[in-house]
């Protein structure tokens, strides 16, 4: 997911302007247009960092100067310095708070997504954490990056990337086999398919109707393996992914990590977000 | 916060337009392009709805039927329909993720809100409950929006509509008065100036440089609770408004409204946001 | 009224591509890519400069260099040189337009303000002069900058500031204190609100429903005195802000402000505007 | 200047954005969603109707029924009804400034404009009014709409309309003869060519080396006669149009016009702009 | 490639805003405002329709109605109508060459593809005909839906959708082993593989390390067939799609796609376009 | 057409944009992020280059070192490195196909205009070689630069820019003369009036009615011939421009050339584009 800065920087400005308004009147009034200070960005509690890149971009953008002291992925620890920055104070207190939403609620979901990647590393289960499209509204590209950034899987970037057939689209097509039958010769081949099954039954419909990975959606932990092994006495299990979804939480996900399947799909990871505590504090005024 | 049709559409456009890319692949291929459908939002837990007008605009601009069965701030229960909506099954499914997302951040910001308000108001306390700029990035309009519709105070909209002199504004200033002071000169009659303050000490500097609200910064409820009695004793409660800050979680949040200080702010309220379970079904094909 | 540079510098390219169009075919046909020329902004009339930072921006993003000679809110005398310019040439004939007529409206806006400022100063009123949002289209961020540089009250810069009851809400809510009140209840306490009376009875009704600002729209300065004394009688003239509106010109406004309320806003200042003479010379051939 | 209406409703939009800002705050708190009213738009003084088009399609963008009552470039008196328009009381008040502010700015010119031309007329001069590309910064579209709807001549769109060389073009390119040969060599057969002139003795020169049209720039009266009765001597007045430019007012427009140029421009139709007084009332709660 | 008619709306008003500029001069001045046409969009030579729906949503965005009497992907023979279009002339004509454009462009690269297509069915070869991103610039989703609307394979939509591992990748890498592993490793389940390779040597390399696509990227026919061959001799011929690319036009498309591979791709398809000849001709005036 | 950097920027992110989606995914795992390369773009065959001033651009606005090494309009050789380019490689390989997609379709518009100016020249017809508005969609700028570069008349940018009444206008109007009156009525002076016949009886109806320019709209040649032969006759030849028009192709466009008319135009220059082969090569990684 690599953005070319041009890219990200009209995304970060236009998050900016929201919040800039007509302007910042509080800094306008109160701080001299040519101070010029150096800022810290601290981290108040421990996590795994996310956003930094993002900051860094945003920062020269205006033309501050940003030295990064953590990368994006690494653990941090409470107090721990994340970027140094130095320029003009007027800016640097209009973007603050910008700058600190970026990269809490980014941080907050890659330490979500990195202790339920561990948990299950230490668990010995080999599925991968994977996040859904269930993101803030319009934040799908900074949710999915936090998210890979912790070291899960970011599954759809958006709608047009893999054929995801769900339950309405079922419902539409009339069944499971013949809305992979329908993909299956009209989609690209570049693409990958995926279908959302709801019965253990389906489970070989969708592998013979040639879907590439098989949702098993709203599955009991007990019905996951049940499909697993029935896939694997077919000698089936090497011709799909298995996806495990719905009702899944940082609770039960060893579980269901547990029953064999490839990935483990969170909702929560980004839906359920608890942004990491993270503050910018001026530690000098030239 | 009365919006616009036109531009609210926009907005929601956007947001449609980033989840979209290149087209929806799946919908494209399996759903038939005259295939008319009905289908139901329904809510699958308890809560505030808040979202519904967004969500009846973002329907009826994609020239979809929304018929809104539920008032944004009414308390929903399990399974209750939230939205009968009608019309092209291609463009109802291209849409279902950018409109749940929607629903379910904002009825979960609207139903953490109510609660929060409930709690004070059992309590006997007046204190209202404030939201602050810890909002997801570029989503101040929605969780503000949450935010009001759950019967909370929507606290500054953007950084012009209120002078709020923060900690960092004190450190180039030099000191809470000078500050103050320099915001009661040169701001527009039009706004009002508050202060936070980390000290009991600068609670009296600042009303008498003239803030029309002071925002105690960490303090415990105790040291709240002796700002409002020191106040009090100066005969000076009535010129100002007081607000609690840092450190406020539903859990001691009653504790700091008993305090007797006029607002309660929680970042948490739209920065640590547990979104609504909701969910779009097909109930009837054309 | 901060504007971080990259908001800035967006609000400042789409002026300049409408101007532009396919491409500024003369320069194109004329001046060779290479050239470079050192060029001057003069002004053509004395009268106080605004628009200088704006059109520093507006430079720089274009990879020219700006040499400021004076800052916004200094008068300046005809003749004077206001900005040097060095860089290519093509890129400032290009530009000169856009860079002209940006600085010669803030500056005419400026000076207007100015003049209207001091003619109050001199009379010895403290009543503070204001605008209105009756501003050239979509320019309410560049008219309102430029009032407050010319040292005027830039009152709400736009509806999501601050409460203003109008005339025409008080015919929907049915009478000035039912609005008021309605207000009163629900507003974020970050809010000020104003409400316009059209009677002398309704000021008093105003300040028992907790109004903080009330103006006086189109009432004769006998009428304004006449409600400001009233007022006193009362001892609630300290509880409001009052701002005389509606027929105020640059020839009564002395009279409106010897009233003793203390705003004196003017419609005519933003929407009535007389552009300050700029422009551009090239020096020097490089 | 036909626009078709979704290119003029993206301009509209982005207006009436600045505006709403986070949304209309008093009148989401004052007046029911639901409320629907009838309102006029009346004119406060005699002109001439301008940005009637542009507001019927507003209006109609926001799903709000415009009645027009006169049409662009006719003369309106004083209390005439321009628009009637119903629907959401709401969207209706919440519009109202940028609706006003489009139809008395574009008012103001149209009305300047036609009273200059008919100023012309009366005194029997054949000459064009025109205005320039000094508008209000980004308003381009609707300042010329408005000078044509006035009667006047648009003269160029933008920069890349007619080729006309200035002053510094010349500066640059050497001399009016290099200027316009460079020009005429590689120019579009699809473009006029148009140079201004500081001396009689370039209009010769400019005329030799193919210019369509002859800006004869601070020219006193008396030098323009001169220049006409010149080329007619030279048997060459027929090929090419003159223009007089610079110091040109509403008090010796005639003077110039009466010289025998072709077209008279003045910045200050667009530079130094009187909004015309419009207002809206609601007349009617539903 | 389903696109939500919003989303659509502004992708065409953009195009049609870029041509308009400050308005269709012509038609304002020629065609009263509200003359009413039936007009028709013929088809001037044999081919295969596409772009008749984003046509449609042109036309009804700007209040037009559209009679759509061919499909998109249908056969299409000279002087057949595709659209009846009736409604305001001024309208019509100023949308008439944005819409001829879109029409064309896609019509000729649909019709192209339907060609290479049929051509390939003829020769009794099982290779599907694919796109490249060599489109024109921007024009990613109009090329690429003409692709398909033609019968051809759309490849990658863009740079998420999909890894496609270049010479210039390797080249980063070390080698096709280093690149595709790395790939592997860490790329989302919901991603294909595909990578270049120049020689036959690294098939079995890029298979071994787990690619789902390989391209063959400027073999001969004889190599790709030998390809083919050894991969059959290694039973892992159904392991992986194959894709022949670099130097296939028309001419030679046929011998690649019989050497067994999977795709068969083209640049030409939509770099080397040549548009359909498509007509507006008013038919009625009302 | 000079383009000011910033404007041309926010053209080319938008392209750019488009193609990155979610981000470049395969880049973002294969090429660690700090890696910097040295890369070469080199033409595969002859032609005339263009787009080599915005690919500057671009590259410069990704913070890429970009060293042109030929210019815009001249010829090129195969093989021959038309810009070197060193910098950050995830950023090159990023922007690799918008990069080539530009510059091999202007250099593709280029060469062919190139190829058909100099065909007229060795012919010794005097006449110039225009395009039309045929262009891609939303590629007007683009394609019409390249057109100048390769030495053509760029003819109408938009529907701003000149008079252009066509079959469809004079159908409304009810006849050439009515149209070409009406237009030099009201016309800005600073617009040139063209008019489209489709008999020879209307040239001279035209030419008496103030056209400046008259196209010939798919006369034959011998018909062609007539008209000249014809308005000399009436001494009225250079009164006005005549424009060939209509299935010119790079056959005949000599034949058309020759019979003495100022402008030949061919829709094929940018309907029927063959783009450029040109390609990105890494030389060296750092």
């Amino acid at each position: 997911m690599f953005m070319p800065r041009t890219v990200l920087e009209e995304k970060l400005r236009e998050i900016l302007a929201e919040d800039i308004g007509q302007g910042d009147i509080t800094t306008g009034l109160i701080v001299p247009a040519q101070t010029a200070v150096e800022a810290i960005v601290v981290c108040k509690e421990a996590g795994v960092a996310a956003g930094i890149e993002e900051a860094k971009v945003l920062l020269e953008s205006l033309d501050l100067k940003a030295e990064i002291l953590v990368k994006d992925g690494e653990r941090i620890r409470t107090q721990q310095i994340l970027i140094k920055i130095s320029g003009n104070a007027r800016t640097i207190l209009s973007v603050e708070r910008t700058l600190l939403n970026l990269v809490s609620r980014m941080s907050g979901i890659a330490t979500t997504t990195r202790n339920l990647t561990e948990k299950l590393r230490r668990s010995g289960a080999k599925a991968r954490i994977a996040c859904t499209r269930k993101t803030a509204p319009g934040l799908l590209y900074f949710d999915k990056k936090a998210v890979q950034v912790g070291g899960g899987d970011t599954h759809r970037l958006h709608l047009d990337d893999m054929i995801l057939i769900k339950d309405n689209h079922i419902a539409v097509a009339g069944s499971v086999e013949k809305a992979v039958k329908k993909a299956k010769e009209q989609a690209s081949l570049s693409k990958k398919i995926e279908v959302e099954v709801t019965k253990t039954e389906d489970v070989l419909t969708a592998v013979e109707a040639g879907a590439d990975i098989i949702m098993l959606d709203n599955f009991s932990p007990k019905q996951t393996a049940k499909a697993v092994a029935f896939l694997k006495g077919k000698k089936l299990r090497e011709k799909v992914l298995l996806e495990a979804s719905g009702g899944i939480t940082a609770e039960n996900v060893e579980v269901f990590a547990s029953t064999g399947v490839d990935i483990v799909s969170l909702g929560e990871i980004t839906n359920n977000t608890k942004a990491l505590d993270v503050s910018l504090e001026i530690v000098k005024l030239k």
